[in-house]
């Protein structure tokens, strides 16, 4: 049993207003306890921050560059424990915590460009002797609040930007599994971050309403579920803060009758199952287009889906673990049972799968249902859990009017060879990221995240280019120096 | 007396659910009448706008720009007839709408770049074979909502760089003085734009909560007062709806001990009292540093300011005209009073100046106000009035802490000769819009306008490249086409 | 019979040293004459280049742009009269020449871009208080030299870029066909262009090397034959100019079995004998893949070239008309012979070709010849006439291969469904400009136009973003402002 | 006494056709000796990174940077080795070498961003349904050629990018001290690139011209002296590479009458003397400006020259050192003699200097000229040595005129308050690089480094992002998707 608390202004803090408890979720115990911020952590925490700011902001670019590329140095070289954390308070099995701590890195790697990212634009003679440049100044004091889904990742899609473009941060992780977030951000103070640039607060509901109240916080980034992202959005707004927040998804697979089916069952294996689901850029929902096609799909899947082995984030031979408490294992059978409840076709249902190893964790294995419609709830509803749907179409324009209808547009992809389909689809799509033939189409780092209509509510994407423009706002100066010779009259219209 | 409708799917609309009065703010009479839109006026632009999207969306961007060409040259034939418009309905002198129009005219050739502006990033391999792009895609209907201030060039901020990016728009201009905006809305029609994808709709607050609620509009871009700003903000948001909302300004001139003095005071003059101050970035105080630099500047200015020549639009020859109600008027009028009463020197007075012309209109004339503290009325409203305020201090770093405690950051000055001053100012100062020895610093169209603190709400700026963003989603591809021999197992692990 | 001379300094000058004809080559017969420019002529050219450059590089980008887009206007306004000049010199069917015209007015809207274009890059605190940013300066006078076969459009490929970007420019057309582009340069000086900013010299070889020596001449864009151009890019840079030339080129169309045949037979019509094959992006020979396509593809090629129309430019009617000039006619007609000497089959022959009106002109008919090989003289030449090769080859590896080997690399397409093959063959073949179905893949103006191997000479390619950095240097700026209370002390180490 | 061989092909390669002596210039002895490379050792150079191309080319760009960041590291952890191979062989002190290689890692840093620098442009909806984008394509094996003033930076302006943008490197450092050179290349190889990306072959003009010659080769980039860089230039064009090469310097540095004089003169010390003033940013001549700034200028520089310490690379409080050789010892004394002769005043002879330590090394001192004008040789000439020359100046125009009538055109400076000087200065003058109150303008790694006129020869700077693009060719793509249902007639206009 060990005990959590914060890290402010370079050092751990271990007091709390409460506490709450950290399971492992792959044998369904407790692991360990978190503090939870009270108004003196949190006051603390600001207080550091903005202390920070006025010399972070005045250190060059480069300089900040080389933290960010000595933090990435240290989180490689610190994998293994920051897998190990994943893995126990999260049940992801280390192949998948591998591949989200190195997804993380990615975007380190991306905010030390900042001495390229932060070029502003300048005009000469934009007027007569006159020239005009932007520059792009940071905010001041950034919040970030991530969820359980990807403790390690989600936080460096923030913070690393935030900071590398001279902004400070309070990054408050998910309570469920803070350990890697917080092992994390120590590992950049570790790397030359002067004290109080980020810090750690972890706490409840309590420390996110403080965060997004206080006047000293210019900026909120945000993801998790879609109500929670609106709710935090219009407050943060409200508040005069600028804010992005990324809520839930349905991502949809098209599969099309020219594509090489083993393929993309295959693709379809890991997008939806990896992670147990717990992804907002999972598959949910095969829609297949014609009456072979689905039932070729589903006769593939339906020889695979029983060969997943489900179990323990211990042994890297599990295809994935269990799911993040109790309280959502209930909740993903209640939608299973709906489905079949609905009239759909339960072909395998996860529900009581035999588990590799001790069964007291929050299993679920690999669960398929055909012939869903769109009025189920279990189609409207996000499940994130180990479940694919198969919502059987006629044609391409059916399967999009389909996906148009879903208030969520995050992430969605098409299985063809055609180059037709695929620029057709890709185009009218209402969705935010797209893949063609790439069944999780998470934007790489130099591109940045993020869905359409209920998955985001906020302007600009998250990491990439955009956080570049969220972490910053622009100045724009217009100079002219006057001519000692030159004596002006006043200029009463309109400079045109 | 004439009668002012909307201007909806390519035709005129002569009806509404009631109507308001149009005044000649130069001889303080009514002018004319503007018929206010009801939800059956509204129900057809939002239809018309609809319906005109999908088609237009996929005109190619190099066609869109064509017609904003065409645009632009209609613009410059007829702008005799806009000059007169916006003087009859603002007061506005010719060589003043000229330059306005000059403005609006520059935000129409910006929009023309678009095939330019909305290309997308394109990485070859970002990973084994896969190739990632993104395309900037239009958002559907977006609303623009106008101040009288600006009747041609505020519109001409937003609608034409939204349709050039793929939008329909719907603007409702300020009911004060519609005419400008919907004579020129219709030379778009005349340049080729499709029915339906721009539509005037006059009308009161009735109309723009109309607009903030429907589902059809997908972002409003608004000008006018903060409070109102603000308020639209949260609304557009908590519909769903980007918005970007720009507020009031108080805008500070800081005049250094090395600066020409009289190159400084009349550029203050016309950046104080052109338009009657009624532009969110007129200068409205002058901070002096150092003793002998505000008495000089004092001296320089109160031999100037009374050779200013106030009165009809009719008249060029005149420096600037009325304010734009006998409402309005008065609030200045006691915004004087409150700096006299709060202990201010009011060194010229200019209520009850003399008019060059008929008096009936709404006129005050150029006024100084000198020994202004922080703490007046005067110093924390926007007057919008043609009132300078001078505000002394004794060095750049006290100059710049006055204007740091103000609540607007929208626009400010130097003047100065000297290099480092200058960058002192420009880096540290906490203001959007920086001018060093330019009294308005309104970015040109290649660059965005937006003030910072309560000056703006939202993350992108009006105009310019942020005006490309925030008119566009982000739409990422990630693309990989399947070798015909290769057959591929599932992967469970997140992608890195 | 008219006489064509110069454009100099804002007039016309009407000598020359001596003169040379001007054919119509759709009766074969002169129609005018063209005087060559001789020492005189050429240092007037030159002077007044030199004396308009100071003037015309300190106005703003954003009015140099306003006279492009009036250009525009005015060239919209006239194109009849430049179709007429186009048919009657070179003998270019009127469709053709509105092409031809389009596309050059597309690349002055290009340059109407510049305030966007010529941003610098702007680095705050690029080092401890330190800026830097760079500006794109014009670099003085630039030379053009262009070919006979787009007298229109391959001038406005240069100057208006070189304009814009603030240089002063003198082009040399071909002396074949001078009256279109000589007619268009004064519509630029119409537009409001200073005098001696653009300036026309018509000429020879004579003018050619006396460009390319004055050291008044910065940088020349030349367009040609591949030989010509490899001696005009060695000799200009031996004279220390900057220099761009484009050559020769044999663009080949690879026809994947799963192509539409007949979509891709109507293509490849279009694409070899309009403009009678005089387009350095013609496709001139179609690389079929397996037996069948190769079958199928004739099959249709064999039905459709009898019908086509081959005549004079007046009539709109005809798909093509004559070639340049007697030489050349009587040059295309002997690679024909030669196709059929070497063994391939020549299955249409188009020497003595009906012709639709006056059969004196220089004509020849869509010629057809299959079963060509690598090794043959009309495979490896330039032919710049209507014929098309067919050269079977039986994968799409083995096409690329015959690609890979010619010397030229200027432009190539492939037509097919299938996504796969599209980006294999875009990524590895050797050309500079790649269609996927698409036979002539011409890049917009916002994108660059360039061949690779022996296609162009020199680092940047023509028009669009390459032309910006051709026409103009970099300056990088390091500023620092001293601190008025700072004292410091040398540092001899290399600062860091 | 050690041996330098060549890095071939992941291997060390110790043959030679022959070899030349290696100097210790603090002492003046033969330090070692280096083999030169003859046919056999380039063959294999040229045959490895041939070989290694292809699959370097393919390898993701996030990949390519991966290995740029190990090789930062490394670099920085071997960086006392570096300094000491640059000390013993070229003889900079300590803390310049650590400034050398500092701005060398600088340039390993920015190669590291390609991941962004090699987005291309994406263009959807170019034409109907078309889309267009450009890929930035390596070139294929590319060569650089480097000079002995620094080892270990100018290899780091070009393989770091070139390498990262996907091509394979064959580097020819300066024969007289190749140590640090093939260090450092095998550092990069220890971080993982693949064998033969990158190649040293040590060499004389036998390897730099069988380097120009081969076809192989696709770019050369070259930094050394004005007339070698010219006929380099020349050779590389005439045998189809593309090449960037640049040559000598002479920078002037105005001392306007406002400045700091006593930081201006401790600026100009460092940038004149550091290094033994063998760099091509040096600072060479002081224009003053008005008499009074020339007498303050020279009065401290008096007292503040003859306290500089000259002595051997081994002791860091040093000032600088020796130069490079004894030839050169000899040409740097003959052109003060020179200016003496001239009629220049001589005021501090460096010649016979006393020395820090063993006096047998190839020693100058600081020297000062003053009353130089612009006829003499020792201004004329590049002097590459510890020598300040002195033109004085009545205005700045006239001190600009100086400047643009030199023949070099690398790097300048202005040390002033004014804005306006500052402005009209770098604006107006003739130079690629320009400081303002920075004495040594060197662009940061985020810009590019490139002099005008007679000290570059090339359209694209050396670093930053012109090396981008000089170290790749632009491939441009045209995409339609044939619609199944679609069958389109033959276009023989030009396409518009």
């Amino acid at each position: 049993m060990y005990q959590i608390g914060h890290f402010i202004d370079g050092e751990s803090v271990n007091t709390g207003e409460s506490s709450s408890q950290i399971y492992n979720p792959s044998i369904g115990e407790v692991a360990g306890q978190v503090l939870l911020a009270g108004e003196k952590e949190l006051e603390l925490a600001l207080e550091a921050a903005s202390k920070a700011f006025p010399a972070w902001r005045n250190t060059e670019p480069v300089k900040r560059a080389r933290i960010m590329s000595k933090f990435k140095e240290l989180v490689e070289l610190h994998s293994a424990t920051i897998i190990e954390l994943i893995g126990k308070e999260h049940g992801k099995i280390s192949h998948d915590a591998k591949g989200e701590i190195a997804r993380g890195i990615e975007n380190i790697e991306y905010a030390c460009y900042v001495p390229e990212l932060l070029k502003g634009e300048y005009s000469k003679n934009a007027g007569p002797s006159i020239d005009t440049w932007t520059e792009l100044q940071p905010l001041g004091v950034v919040a970030g609040i991530t969820p359980f889904n990807f403790p390690a990742m989600v936080p460096l899609w923030m913070y690393p930007m935030a900071i590398a473009c001279g902004n400070t941060f309070i990054l408050k992780p998910s309570e469920k599994n803070p350990s890697a977030a917080l092992f994390i951000a120590q590992l950049l103070s570790e790397a030359g971050l002067p004290k109080g640039v980020l810090n750690v607060i972890n706490g409840d509901q309590y420390a996110v309403e403080s965060l997004l109240k206080d006047d000293r916080v210019k900026a909120v980034s945000f993801v998790g579920s879609t109500p929670i992202a609106k709710s935090i959005y219009q407050q943060a707004n409200a508040n005069g803060k600028r804010c992005q927040a990324l809520g839930g998804a349905k991502n949809h697979a098209i599969v099309m009758p020219d594509a090489d089916i083993e393929n993309a069952s295959n693709a379809l294996l890991g997008a939806a199952f990896g992670s147990s689901g717990e992804r907002c850029m999972a598959i949910s929902v095969a829609v297949t287009v014609g009456d072979e096609c689905a039932e070729q799909l589903v006769s593939s899947l339906l020889k695979k889906i029983p060969q997943l082995k489900v179990g323990s984030f211990e042994h890297d031979s599990n295809d994935f673990g269990p799911v993040i408490s109790a309280a959502h294992l209930q909740k993903v059978e209640q939608l299973i049972q709906s489905a079949a409840d609905d009239g759909a076709s339960l072909l395998i249902d996860g529900r009581n799968t035999p588990v590799n190893g001790p069964s007291s964790g929050y299993y679920v294995g690999g669960t398929l249902i055909d012939h869903v419609s769109a009025d189920m709830l279990s189609y409207q509803e996000e499940i994130f859990g180990p479940v694919l749907l198969v919502l059987r179409c006629q044609s391409l324009e059916q399967a999009m009017q389909v996906i148009a209808a879903h208030p969520y547009g995050n992430g969605t992809c098409i299985f063809t060879r055609d180059g037709e389909a695929a620029r057709y689809f890709s185009d009218h799509v209402e969705v935010g990221m797209v893949g063609i033939n790439v069944p999780l189409p998470v934007p790489v780092a130099s591109h940045s995240f993020g869905g359409w209509k209920q998955s985001l509510f906020g302007d600009l994407n998250a990491y990439g280019p955009d956080a570049v423009r969220f972490y910053t706002r622009k100045k724009t100066i217009t100079q002219r120096w006057p001519s000692s010779s030159l004596r002006e009259s006043a200029q009463f219209a309109f400079p045109s």
